[in-house]
């Protein structure tokens, strides 16, 4: 088991992190929290499928008028910017408005952000709700931030560690954690930093995983205090999931069919088996 | 094979009900009804292949330039409020009107009613259009109605026997049936009331099941005059696909595929070979 | 091998045709060509995977505010009025306009276009930009040319024989290539011709295959100056696929995961062995 890196200063150690993860996967599994999606219309049906595959409920409410009544009532609530138009725009707004007044965790996914101007300046708008996690790739964090001029459409041309100090001050700025996916993956949350390797590329073959992936933060959200421990959670769930689906797969459409049933099949057990035999989180 | 239930006065036996059931399925895929949908963003493709499986043919036309215009040709129409927005809901109002001026069949599915407030007025309103058939869970019903709050999003928190009186008495004020799903479904029209038995509890895992089969439902409307055998047809049709697909399923991502193979390889003769052989409806 | 047809007139022998269709596989798979799609919401998730599946990079970017700025950085842009609202109009337009302006080659996917009045009217005024490949089933090449009254919803009810003169006239127009869809594709330009035969029935019963297609052509379009070339490619290589699919799959919903897995293993090798060992070309 390794210890947490060295900049992880006063984190838990990896043994404590496991534990929390563990313990958060369970949650999800006996309450099912209830996770409002404004999501992108090309992944909804996975996003939801993923939600339902780890015992959570998935809710896509996101027009105006009930974006925000939702959201207060809502477990965790999940804003991804992928496709927007003014009205969703106007929703997510709403939305991310009444989680920050509720209490309700919320996750901002900045989807192809420092590309596309439009959709740039709404996701940084976003920022005053303050995030409990962004989850992003290192172009779309760098484009958030205004310190990279983004990626190419939904892909990242920067590399995850480059993104690494952008994410740490995004992170004290919302006062919530950041997530960079990449081969590896870094979450941060201030001085806190935990990488989590694993999963496949075929995950990045199958449109909406990471989108997914974002819809799971804020599941774990909804049973932890801490969003560095949800980030981490879902993260380590998801790269678990992963190479059990590509371990089965003939290609990347049995794959995604594959890994909706191994989120199912990833509990709390053999999500502690995998991370207390692995040195999946360093 | 069960007689049918004491309150089911004067229906036909239950044997009658098989009979038109299968005759049903047969038409289904002899005819190919031409469905129009108009549903919520989420539930788009499983609702156009669970259609195209049972012989269907699918089309989502859902913008108020032409929603009149189609559903004065399509063979049936289904409304669904899942995700609402004013475009959607004022193509919804002239779909439904159209399709009751025209004789064209079409069934409600109220997702959430209840809980939020635009669409519990969007779908009180469309019942003035007479929908054949209403298919929702308990609470939904409840909802609709105006008899309970609404569940936790798209759960239902009451049971379909607690909804049971609510359903007969909005049957009767739409002149069609009203079909509640739960684990055991009740499809009731005014004085006629069947129970549909069996399923899986892996078709509420799979986002858009439910969704589909509101499609079903229209698709069957679209070939016997009697909303409550369509109803019938419909949910026993989806009750013995999902048993097939769960035999074979590894979790809820196999489980929606074989689900739409178990669509399709349920034809006339396979139902009627189950209904003759179990106490499905009673 | 087959002769060309003879009313081929000077285009490449089948030989020189084959050998440009391989070239371009392995073109798409080495360039990961980034495609814009503006389609229907029916099909985003399978028209994102097989775009994927082949090699491509999807971006459904398809708001007035961002399309025409995408479209200038796209390889290859698809436009599908499957299902149109007057916001998604509008940024067909400007994505169609800002494609020509800057070459990118687009590809229009007319469908249910002769039916409906308002997808008619936006289709027809989308041809000023000059698509470079018009990719439709028969009745929606005569829908869309005002030769024919258009299908039934989504199908056709036209031959594609029927279609072939006005298919060769929409060329001449476009100065690209058109395809239309059927049994056997026809993929015309000007004076040159060619017949794509094989694929399965159950392209026809898997929801967005058609239009995943139209994707497809659009990756095509950017690895080769020769639209007719394109279509070609894309129309076999999913001929091919949709075979190797139609062996292992149960149904219609284990052919769609299939279809994604085949997309993927037709690679320029076995493209290039199919073809040469076929007369699949004609």
């Amino acid at each position: 088991m390794n210890a947490v890196a060295a900049d992880a200063r006063p984190g838990p150690t990896t043994e404590q992190l496991v534990d929390a993860v563990v313990a958060a996967r369970a949650e999800v599994a006996r309450s099912g929290p209830l996770v409002q999606c404004l999501t992108n219309s090309v992944v909804t049906p996975i996003t939801a499928n993923a939600l339902l595959a780890v015992g959570a409920s998935p809710a896509m409410v996101d027009n105006p008028q009930e974006a925000a009544q939702f959201a207060a009532i809502a477990s965790g609530v999940l804003v991804n910017v992928g496709t927007l138009d003014t009205e969703k725009a106007r929703a997510m707004d709403l939305a991310a408005a009444s989680a920050q007044q509720h209490g309700t965790p919320w996750v901002l996914d900045p989807v192809a952000v420092g590309t596309l101007e439009f959709r740039t300046t709404v996701a940084r708008d976003l920022l005053a709700h303050r995030p409990a996690v962004v989850r992003a790739n290192a172009s779309e964090v760098l484009g958030l931030t205004g310190a990279g001029a983004g990626g190419r459409g939904t892909d990242a041309t920067s590399t995850v560690e480059q993104a690494v100090e952008a994410a740490r001050a995004l992170s004290l700025r919302t006062g919530g954690a950041v997530a960079v996916s990449g081969e590896v993956d870094v979450v941060v949350a201030g001085d806190r930093i935990v990488r989590v390797s694993g999963g496949t590329p075929l995950l990045t073959r199958t449109t909406g995983a990471g989108c997914a992936l974002g819809a799971l933060v804020a599941a774990y959200c909804a049973v932890t205090a801490d969003p560095f421990v949800a980030a981490v959670a879902a993260h380590a769930h998801v790269a678990v999931a992963g190479e059990r689906a590509a371990d089965l797969a003939a290609g990347p459409g049995s794959f995604a069919t594959a890994w909706i049933d191994a989120l199912d099949a990833v509990g709390a057990d053999v999500l502690a088996s995998d991370l207390r035999s692995h040195a999946r989180l360093s």
